[in-house]
């Protein structure tokens, strides 16, 4: 076995999960993440863990989903009472083909998740984490050779998370203590509330309420956006090709959009809800291991020098106790590059100039 | 996808495990047993059940279990409340080699297994199925190419079950109205009592109390066995041959044995407890779509023309209610040849000559 698989699955189970011994845990397995499957399992044993797979296969999915009639029943109790009584939940998505479930149709998906509220919540509880395998699959979607694949994916996973987490905990100070964020780029002039929010680390830990691995960005829960902003990275939402969407906000609120392609899927999202017009999250990408995009929204949104912003959904941990921030149905981040031409204020003064950090050598001269 | 996956898959569903709209289905998926999986999934999307996949690795269970030190929790409680919270358990046996766990210490194996008998208690009072997708692995298990074996697997899983189970029945009641069953067959002459014994028509279907797809046999659980045994149908047991044990019982316990290969397994399974040198089962196999031996007991011990005798505990569907019968904690099946120079008789009767039932075309001149 690849040495990196097993510190893939090391740095999951010990920094990223927390894994102790009698811990219940489910291994929620893409059909190409086997490997990962048997050196988290060996990991498991080691600690002493409990530990139950789960297979988690697209063409599974997308067979039942389709011979279903839809009305689906509500938490079924066999799947709710796993995530129930389970201590982690670890995903290790890889399958054989990104768009395995493409000709589901969105309302069977949508009821199907629907009907599975409770278990979702439910498993937002547990400590829960979200990786990939490198599989030859998400190299196909990256455009990128296997091997060349291989490299990318573990230069971004087995990072020194813990002096990673320590840089981003000077992001996260700042913004705690500030009040408003701008963002200056090209075609992009932002500026967002950020008063009482409360930034998260998210160093690929449950210890820092962080879920992905690959992690390696500060985000929060913005507001009152007013200005302009383009996403220069391209991505694709729901099937479909994205390039250079351009947002103009007045008073927290999309009030104009175009995009170079995928101006349709944009339209969509906007209206969805009220919510969806909203942002949820300003996000910045810190993860230098991750040096290109690979249109996979795990790695994207962490590289470093780029910044996201989602509309819809905030999440909880950014908001103050009991308070609940913008409200969507939907979670759709979108990037942009800030390497060239950028500057990231918060309160006036510059956090961020073309992609260095203040802390940074070569912050004065950027 | 290959056709007969789908008859294979409704068979599981309808005719097997007789899952019905609202039904909480747990489908435990083998690595190379995916194609199954879909066409399967396909049929509980139809039916209305609820699907959660299980993912069931050899390779996953050998890590997992050597990295662990032995000392396992008692039924932990995210597993055994996905098996309390289920209607129907379908297995899908099918990996890429069926050594996959063979350096696993015993001790821990039979650690892991005791630790987790409340599961496996709960998971025999679902509807419960075993089915394995014909694999490269068990095609190369066999001795068979693999296009071959695939034919040979659904000529045994794709019979007319229904008839079978008609014709099944002649046997059973036979047997059930029966005190003593007699075997004489080349260096064979054993009788064994069956008064008070409930024979099991297993005809692939919870239905029947039948758990097996294929199946097609008819087993009940004799006792007081008298006499001498040549089981001449090779086989594995825990992982070495076996070939021509004999057996001689005296007042229902194994007196006497040889081996022409593998007595050293032999051995070591009579010496188990007390209950492994007594009968837990007698079976006869009446699955002619089984024509040879492919060194899976799953199929062997169905074969048309075969009989079975199993050392060690008894299954309590053949017993008097409340009343238990041979207790073991082994139940090892060995497999004789009943086509040429055999009888079976039931209080004196003769039931199958040669291999030919008496209702059968040709039984006369057998």
């Amino acid at each position: 076995m690849d040495e990196r698989v097993r510190e893939h699955a090391e740095v999951l189970v010990d920094w990223s999960a927390r894994v102790e011994a009698g811990d219940n845990v489910v291994l929620s397995v893409g059909p190409d993440a086997h490997e990962l499957a048997v050196a988290v399992a060996e990991c498991l044993g080691e600690r002493g863990a409990n530990l139950l797979a789960t297979y988690s296969s697209g063409e599974v999915t997308r067979a039942y989903l389709r011979a279903h009639d839809g009305d689906f029943d509500e938490d079924p109790a066999h799947e709710l009472a796993v995530v129930e009584q389970a201590d982690v939940y670890l995903s290790l998505g890889g399958g054989r083909n990104t768009s395995a479930t493409a000709d589901v149709p969105t309302e069977t998906r949508q009821a199907y998740n629907s009907a599975r509220a409770g278990i979702r919540e439910t498993r937002l509880g547990t400590r829960w984490m979200s990786t990939v395998h490198p599989t030859r699959s998400l190299a196909q979607q990256a455009n990128m050779a296997y091997e060349a694949y291989q490299e990318f994916a573990y230069d971004a996973i087995l990072r020194d998370w813990g002096s990673l987490a320590d840089e981003m905990d000077r992001l996260k100070r700042i913004l705690d203590a500030g009040s408003e964020v701008r963002l200056v780029s090209i075609d992009t002039d932002l500026t967002m509330r950020i008063d009482d929010r409360t930034a998260v680390n998210s160093a690929a830990s449950v210890a820092y309420d962080s879920h992905n691995l690959p992690s390696g960005e500060v985000f929060t829960a913005p507001y009152a956006t007013d200005g302009e902003v383009t996403f220069d990275v391209p991505m694709t939402i729901r099937g479909e090709s994205v390039r250079n969407v351009r947002l103009e906000f007045d008073e927290g609120e999309v009030v104009e959009f175009d995009a170079e392609q995928g101006a349709r899927v944009i339209e969509e999202v906007l209206e969805t809800d009220d919510g969806a017009r909203r942002l949820g999250e300003l996000g910045i990408g810190m993860n230098r291991g991750i040096d290109r995009y690979t249109d996979n929204i795990l790695f994207d949104e962490k590289m470093g020098e780029t910044v996201h912003l989602a509309l819809g959904r905030a999440y909880d941990a950014n908001l103050p106790d009991g308070e609940s921030g913008n409200e969507s149905a939907v979670h759709v981040d979108l990037i942009t590059d800030v390497s060239e031409g950028s500057r990231l204020e918060v309160d006036g003064e510059v956090v961020q100039r073309n992609g260095r950090f203040r802390w940074e050598d070569g912050f004065e001269n950027a």
